[in-house]
């Protein structure tokens, strides 16, 4: 019944004009976008939409405390004869994805649903492969469903008018996907970061896609090698507050350099990974004089949280061999926090 | 992926032990049980879950502005290492259903689900099919999910514990499958209500499934036929405040009495179906001297505000021919209050 795979299409402006001939009437559908992105949304593609609701975009939207009012909120617009075959058309980056999707799989239960992603993080990852996200408090994820978009737009215009600090953090899954699905060393190192991430963009959800497919409601591990970087990352986001995609690449250099130590990626193979990524102009927070290492007991404390398990138990952590070779082993939470030892991330 | 097929197990008493050989792990599921028929669940059940969540049975469970602070609590009690692998087991009626079976569907994005019905209303219906629901201040059903339980246990013990007026309750739905199914005229009026309820159970819940099964997500309109007797009588429930189960009878007598009128039914079928209807002990309020018409604009815009329509359009009602032989058929609104006028439900 349900399709992971949602049907993807590339456009070079941000216009209504892509719904027409696909059978989707923005007249009666819903757009929820980010208002803080407002400026960047070409007016003809607003108007055409008669029901709208601007959100904040962030975490705090996807707060399960304020879901209650939103989705009284949203009935209060769309009122009138929404039945199942109506759109929600979700603009914005990864918390408005989530939140959108979340909303589209339960609002009278399920009506239809399409990603407009207008952050690179969005548009490489989040906005593919159905998971949608609440956050309950603290705990990041905790509510939600697999709802995959029936339809996902990716719109040049509007992913090159971030700034460029988003681009940076949109190389984190970049990179993630490129070295699970083998196209690292074809990264073309010498372009502008913003013309990096879009040429590559189809190669990057096609290798998601790829992975999804085969294990579409993570029952088989095989959608764990999606969290390459993650593991170390969350704990690097919640000490930092930094963004998730900031986080993911630095998590990236951790899982990296683990998997160089232990011997399972070749020391010719590690300095080539580092040099590519050195040329795209990224960087181990670690080189920077900046960085201050936080204690190993904290940073051991927010992975037993992150991944809900308690002192003791193992985590399923994701190595690299090379470029399109990687995989998941069982270790345990004090492994990594001896790493990040090592590493300098932490100290005692 | 899903199977709208839930397993079915019939059990005179109320047991823990049913679990075990099935690979329920009671030690690690929640269960969610209403409060209310605390006294009617045996001990030794009770015991076999450490994490359980007392609820309080009826319509305000489902409040979804009262959802939030439910899910806080339950990641309070049932915390540490729930993964998707472990189950909620629902034991209540529709509203506590409805609810867990809505929690299991978005917790980690979907837990297992078995449902326990402790009553006739929910063993005959709601617990089947898979749908999940919950409410927007006035608005019923708003927000839900299809997410049919793994498996649902019928405790004859728990269902004959109920008081007669919950099995008079119980014979809306089973009348109303009856007469889809057509075993309408094998029901044994001789017999105790309860009595006539669990003889009858498995055959109404197949009936249930027959129809699910060929149209799981409601989008051909098979699925439809199960509103037999609904849309009045959702008006007569909004206007009573009666029970649903009642409201469901006396909008069986209000189709029925619509599909004599029409010439649907034959004349000699519908006095045998009124008949057998009495000889079960059901009868129109219309008989009753007690009974008050209401005004006739009233059930107007409780019509439209159940099917969330515009005035001047159209509603699917479903008429009988004979026993096992039913249809949908697009009325205006205003002739169903032209119908509850002329058989005296409403005044002008």
């Amino acid at each position: 019944m349900i399709s992971f795979k949602s049907e993807l299409y590339f456009h070079d402006e941000t216009s209504p004009s892509v719904f027409y001939p696909l059978g989707v009437t923005t007249l009666t559908s819903l757009l929820i976008y980010d208002k803080n992105i407002e400026h960047l949304i070409p007016a003809d593609f607003l108007e055409a939409f008669p029901f709208k609701y601007a959100v904040d975009g962030g975490e705090k939207l996807k707060e399960l405390s304020q879901f209650p009012q939103h989705i009284e909120n949203i009935l209060k617009i769309w009122h009138t004869s929404v039945s199942r075959e109506n759109c929600i058309v979700a603009l914005g980056g990864g918390s408005v994805g989530d939140f959108s999707g979340f909303v589209a799989s339960i609002f009278k239960r399920g009506v239809r649903l399409i990603h407009c992603p207008s952050t690179w993080l969005s548009a490489i990852d989040s906005a593919h492969g159905g998971k949608t996200a609440l956050n309950v408090s603290s705990y990041k994820n905790q509510i939600g469903t697999f709802y995959p978009a029936e339809k996902i737009f990716l719109f040049k215009d509007l992913l090159m008018k971030q700034p460029m600090a988003r681009a940076h953090e949109g190389f984190g899954e970049l990179v993630k996907m490129a070295l699970i699905d083998g196209f690292f060393s074809q990264l073309q190192v010498n372009l502008p970061a913003a013309n990096i991430l879009w040429n590559h963009l189809e190669k990057a959800i096609a290798g998601k896609y790829k992975i999804v497919m085969d294990d579409p409601y993570e029952t088989k591990g095989l959608r764990k090698l999606l969290n390459l970087g993650h593991t170390f990352g969350h704990a690097l986001e919640s000490q930092f507050k930094m963004p998730h995609g900031e986080a993911v690449l630095q998590g990236l250099f951790f899982a990296l350099e683990w998997s160089r130590e232990r011997g399972d990626m070749k020391p010719d193979v590690a300095a080539n990974i580092f040099q590519t990524l050195e040329r795209l102009g990224l960087k181990s927070l670690l080189r920077s004089s900046d960085y201050k290492a936080f204690q190993a007991e904290i940073a051991y404390e927010f992975v037993l949280k992150d991944k809900k398990i308690n002192a003791g138990e193992q985590v399923d952590f994701i190595f690299v061999k090379q470029d399109g070779d990687v995989f998941v082993q069982k270790v345990s939470v004090s492994d990594v926090i001896k790493e990040a030892l090592r590493q300098g991330w932490c100290h005692e």
